[in-house]
């Protein structure tokens, strides 16, 4: 399963028990934390988020209600004795407040912990399962969206057919990659008579705090899910420009524009007791869109 | 009214819905708030906590579960429009950090805020209701208890019995703080004639965290009420100690030497899922302990 978890729908203050921002990227039965505000370690005690599958943390920015409540989960991991390696990564400043934070107690955690520096665009992961970009946004400070893509699977053999034609079981593996076999006598077997295409790889991209920008389009295009911050309804379009955050329209317009097949929208002001019209608005210029609400799964 | 309400009652890890450490003292309209977890400003919300009401803020010591909270609630209050003075008294390097994670947000608060180092026992605040004092305790790192003394009160004139007397209107304010009246014909109106005494002023004291140590009874002898930690009960006595935390029986004896009135313990270790045990031990060495639970106010 392919899919996102919202822990934290709101801006920064916390209200109407809407948290600050966070989200479980859940792939492979592995956990990809995507900012931390505070309260996350508690909102993934409520949604029983297995916190021993993270291990990998990703900060868009050092505002702080997409970071404040890191240092509290990575204490919390220690005195649980997690032992896997966790890798973070964020913004420069972020290690130096970890690390000056783990000072001044005197913690030594129990286990390895990798703060890695983003600086610029870059692939951040790659391994089995996903690959996972960074690419800048348009906000008051350094800000960076996530691009999840999960890779595509290998072909499904019919391992009956495969017998039929008489290959042997040491080259299953490379029809399963698309190789065609050829035999003794020179005929070839093509691959798509033994094998089928597994389904393509999918794609999320979290979009991070950001005013409206275009040019954020090249790195989410065609993506089958996109979450957009929609801090305000349209009509605080100027204060939204005014504070680098975007409105309901200027989301949906975005995802129509970069292709997306669906529209996760949140970060709402805390000055909104109801979401109701984030969703209506939204929906008039993009129809499939979504209120992110905290403790669902999205499924990719 | 003098009290305090509790916002946070566990150690170390949030568990069974229990929060790390908070507590609002509130006298006279003012709400000063002691130690500041993970997720004390939603504490505060669910508990309705008056934000406008702080103006002093008492950091124990710089373990996450005392003061994680804080930068959160900082930013809150400005992001709220905070206008008045806010003062943090707190060990040395909060103020580094503090300024550190607001550098990188780019934040700076609307209100005129003031960190005060703690370095050793002293008296923070003296204003006309209360004094706080500090006091170190006995644990892994640099650690303070805070001792809040209500001031006593001006004595209660009978307005009818001074007329009577004959003591101008210009003297009342002299008999409230306890002077005789010495009529021109030189014979005295003693004091207790026309006033009665206010009822003494009360005292509370926070232990923050620390191991069974008699060196504190100084700081809180003859308190109306304590609360000291009980991280574990007393069968885990090694485990506290190895720990620089209290056993439910170590808090009880030393409430008992203080002199104490009342006893509130706290601080639980997050392996335990229920709390009557504690009560009970604590209660056979000292009867008039209670549990500090969330969202209580206990009258001092």
């Amino acid at each position: 399963m392919f899919a996102v978890t919202i822990l934290g729908n709101n801006s920064a203050v916390p209200a109407f028990n809407r948290h600050p921002t966070s989200q479980v990227v859940t792939l492979d039965g592995n956990n990809y934390l995507v900012d931390c505000g505070e309260g996350t370690q508690i909102q993934m005690i409520n949604y029983k988020i297995r916190r021993s599958k993270i291990s990998h943390i990703f900060i868009s920015h050092l505002h702080g209600d997409h970071y404040f409540g890191l240092i509290g989960l990575l204490n919390s991991f220690s005195l649980l004795s997690h032992q896997q390696e966790l890798h973070i990564f964020g913004p420069t400043a972020l290690k130096e407040i970890i690390d000056l934070q783990l000072k001044v107690a005197d913690t030594e955690l129990c286990y390895p912990l990798h703060i890695h520096p983003i600086t610029e665009a870059a692939t951040l992961l790659d391994n089995e399962n996903l690959t996972v970009k960074c690419f800048r946004t348009n906000h008051r400070i350094e800000c960076y969206g996530f691009v999840f893509a999960q890779k595509k699977h290998p072909r499904k053999l019919d391992p009956d057919k495969a017998k039929e034609y008489e290959i042997p079981v040491s080259f299953y593996q490379r029809l399963t990659n698309g190789e065609d076999y050829t035999r003794k006598d020179g005929s070839i077997i093509k691959n798509e008579w033994v094998t089928e295409a597994s389904p393509p790889g999918k794609t999320y991209a979290f979009c991070a705090d950001t005013k409206y920008d275009e040019s954020l389009i090249p790195h989410i295009k065609d993506a089958d899910m996109i979450y957009h911050e929609t801090t305000y309804l349209d009509n605080l379009r100027e204060r939204a420009e005014a504070r680098f955050h975007s409105t309901t329209r200027q989301a949906a317009v975005l995802a129509k524009k970069a292709g997306v097949k669906k529209l996760l929208i949140g970060h709402f002001s805390s000055k909104y007791d109801t979401l109701e019209e984030f969703e209506a608005e939204a929906r008039e210029i993009f129809e499939n869109t979504e209120l992110a609400l905290e403790g669902v799964a999205y499924t990719i």
